[in-house]
């Protein structure tokens, strides 16, 4: 866990958040300003800053954070009418908390390009 | 490979297509509708039609989706800037090709929400 780091506080169960799914790599919430009738958060338990920083001893829970996302929209029902996953890196790519996270997006059409 | 699909047969050196890199897992070319200055495809060499049909078996494949993109930035020289990784699964995803894939996209601020 990293001090001040807000993720780490809720996979802590520090901050409370809207939890969806939780094993013992990953923490799945909604995002508290959502931009789509279902808009979550896949996050690793553990801090890694962003996908630039991936070492070779996170890349299991870096590749779950994907993998995880076909589990994630059954629970929250977007799995047949489908959905988009998106991580954000650095400035130009939008990143607004450096611990690294997927967004899954779904229950609208979502547009071309993203963003 | 599964046949008539265009992916596989970019894969396979079969159609022609503008490779940035590729291993015995992953191959990443770029898009033929880039929507950024950057605008590259990853995909898994092996056929797995979208994040929904992925099996245990699938799952290196997958993560390896995610953990190659900093490798790709780097290739393409966003690394510094950012980027928005994004992955479409079925119709409200915007999914064109059913062949998983993740976009690459930088080289310009990406606009939140992700489409």
């Amino acid at each position: 866990m990293t001090q001040d780091c807000i993720f780490c506080k809720i996979v802590a169960g520090e901050i409370p958040a809207k939890l969806v799914y939780q094993d013992e790599q990953v923490t799945v919430f909604h995002d508290i300003d959502p931009r789509a009738p279902v808009h979550v958060l896949i996050i690793p338990n553990r801090h890694i800053a962003s996908l630039t920083a991936v070492g070779d001893e996170d890349a299991a829970a870096v590749g779950r954070l994907l993998t995880v996302a076909g589990q994630v929209a059954q629970l929250t029902g977007v799995a047949e009418t489908g959905y988009r996953v998106t991580v954000n890196v650095g400035r130009d790519g939008g990143q607004a908390v450096y611990h690294l996270h997927a967004h899954l997006l779904g229950g609208r059409r979502l547009s071309w390009p993203p963003g």
